[in-house]
């Protein structure tokens, strides 16, 4: 059971606790105080540009020694697709014209820039003790240079296949992403969100199918789901969802409202937002016109279309086109700060039950 | 956590292990070996003739005075929409050229009765220990007699509000059904089968929602996934895939074949062989026609036309129009008695690993 090794050894961290990346959601900040309580704080990277990726990594290297964890994609960027893309803003035209929208005047939306050499050259003086990916890893020659300063490089398995090749092309830790958690599906090699795979059964078949560590991630939100993810042969468990209240939390008032209410508790995977599939609260959008379609644009550019309309319709107090991003287990969230957050979870791990 | 709850205590069994009911894979022997090796032994009584079901109870109450568990659907019967039927037929075509089958003469399909007062009559005299039910709770005038003449009464919940809508309606225990399951998605309140939750987030959120004991089921195949499911909350753990290899299993040489393959391995949610979702290993069938389509006929009508097609290619060896039941983790499968799995499943319970 995951070969012996504790996160202890493996991040040189104190507890079994990560913290997922949310991009959008978080900024170091967050990454800080679960680092400094004893988890590995991560930053998610994917959404920031070369001089904020420079100033947050310049923050939190100022004030902690403890190990943390940089997030990236490593999507293909796409090359806009004119004709899907006029299709898309044309099934989409009620909602322009609910809000008043020109939808042939709208700005481009917020881009998600894959792993390069460029951010790598800006990476590389920190030497970050952990690196991730998200949608497979990157090109041979970047992997390695990763690698080569010293960084643990970790990511994310959606299905045991994905596993077996992330361990073939150089991940030393695998995430296994089940199907429960929130945000974006990490999943690269098989796109059909159809044969997504449950934490509880992917879990402990990525353990058995790869030599490196796992780190458990989907539906875990407090200290019983830690345990029952070592159970099953998990090195770690990384929770986001639990995270998303605190105090460092940087998502909308109505994303927090939106948690909290019961409807919280209903998800679905979308491609609505983004046009890759990623877990959120079910919204108007959603039930609408999805939660998936083949009128996407690709990821990221169907971003562009939506963020319009998202922030016409929050200025008016609407999520109704806003990404609620979740996972299906919100009973872990709490209004507290993201160390106090980390430290009950350390204190329930610590009590004797069982 | 399980209300300090024991399945020994609960069910009068020595594990806290229940052996899934699996429709048209298994009868009496299966439920008869689990039983009598400490499990809970289930017979799925859904497809069985007034006459099968008798002699299948007295067959298995002569041989046992153990536990057991009779599992029963509780649909409401369609009438058959003869413009979708055709319809269905009609985008079935190619496959009924294919195996030189006249579409509009088919015979019936294997029917599944829902439960009612004369299969009631046929069972009140056994006086089973446990009796089950999947899509819901039979009428209450039904569930009445059940629980009036003695039986313990689980039902499946897909998601918390079914959870909460089964004990409201007087389920003495709950099944939280992830969607890892195989076979038939319990699911009868909400139909979408995007919102359906994994065991690792469903389970503990059922066991908070509701008073009675909670069942966990969906992707558990050993002694540690049932540990991580105890942890998680669960009184025991029902698991039917890992018993689809056993000697007792009935189902077809091909869909054992296709359980060691390591295609066995993916799995999706699919309409297309009874009108309701189930997890079944990815076939052509699946691949090109769903998993999920709307233009299939309300179950289980649904059934009649594909059986058609399933007996011509299986004639042929083909599992192409089979439907493969399975969950989302077979590596608890082995070819030996069942009595000998749930044995194996206590002693490495029993075992002092953590």
């Amino acid at each position: 059971m995951n070969n012996g090794m504790r996160a202890q050894d493996l991040f040189g961290i104190d507890l079994p606790i990560l913290q997922a990346p949310m991009a959008g959601a978080q900024d170091a900040a967050m990454a800080l105080a679960v680092s400094e309580a004893g988890g590995l704080g991560a930053l998610p990277c994917a959404m920031l540009s070369a001089e904020a990726l420079q100033k947050q990594l310049a923050w939190l290297t100022a004030r902690t020694s403890k190990p943390y964890n940089l997030n990236f994609f490593c999507h293909t960027s796409p090359a806009v697709d004119e004709q899907k893309e006029l299709a898309w803003r044309a099934s989409l035209a009620a909602y322009f014209r609910e809000f008043n929208i020109d939808p042939m005047q709208i700005p481009e939306g917020p881009g998600r820039q894959p792993f390069n050499h460029e951010v790598a050259d800006l990476v590389e003086p920190f030497r970050p003790p952990v690196v991730s990916f998200h949608f497979g890893l990157p090109a041979a020659d970047l992997l390695a240079r990763v690698k080569g300063w010293g960084s643990l490089v970790m990511a994310s398995a959606t299905t045991v296949e994905e596993a077996r090749w992330l361990e073939a092309h150089g991940a030393d830790v695998i995430i296994a992403q089940g199907v429960e958690a929130g945000g974006h599906r990490g999943l690269f090699l098989d796109t059909d969100i159809n044969t997504q795979v449950g934490t509880f059964a992917l879990l402990p078949q990525v353990v058995r199918a790869v030599k490196v560590p796992v780190v458990a991630a989907g539906g875990i939100a407090d200290a019983a789901g830690i345990r029952a993810a070592l159970q099953l042969g998990a090195v770690a468990a990384q929770l986001g969802t639990a995270f998303l209240l605190c105090d460092e939390s940087l998502i909308t008032p109505l994303h927090r409202a939106a948690l909290q209410q019961p409807a919280g508790e209903v998800t679905a995977l979308t491609n609505l937002f983004t046009g890759r599939p990623a877990r959120g609260i079910v919204n108007r959008l959603m039930r609408e016109q999805g939660p998936m379609t083949r009128r996407v644009p690709e990821f990221p550019l169907a971003t562009t279309a939506i963020t319009a309309l998202r922030k016409a319709a929050e200025s008016q107090g609407s999520s109704d086109f806003s990404p609620l991003w979740a996972g299906q287990n919100v009973t872990g969230c709490r209004e507290i700060s993201a160390a106090a957050l980390t430290r009950l979870l350390a204190e329930a791990l610590s009590a004797t039950e069982e």
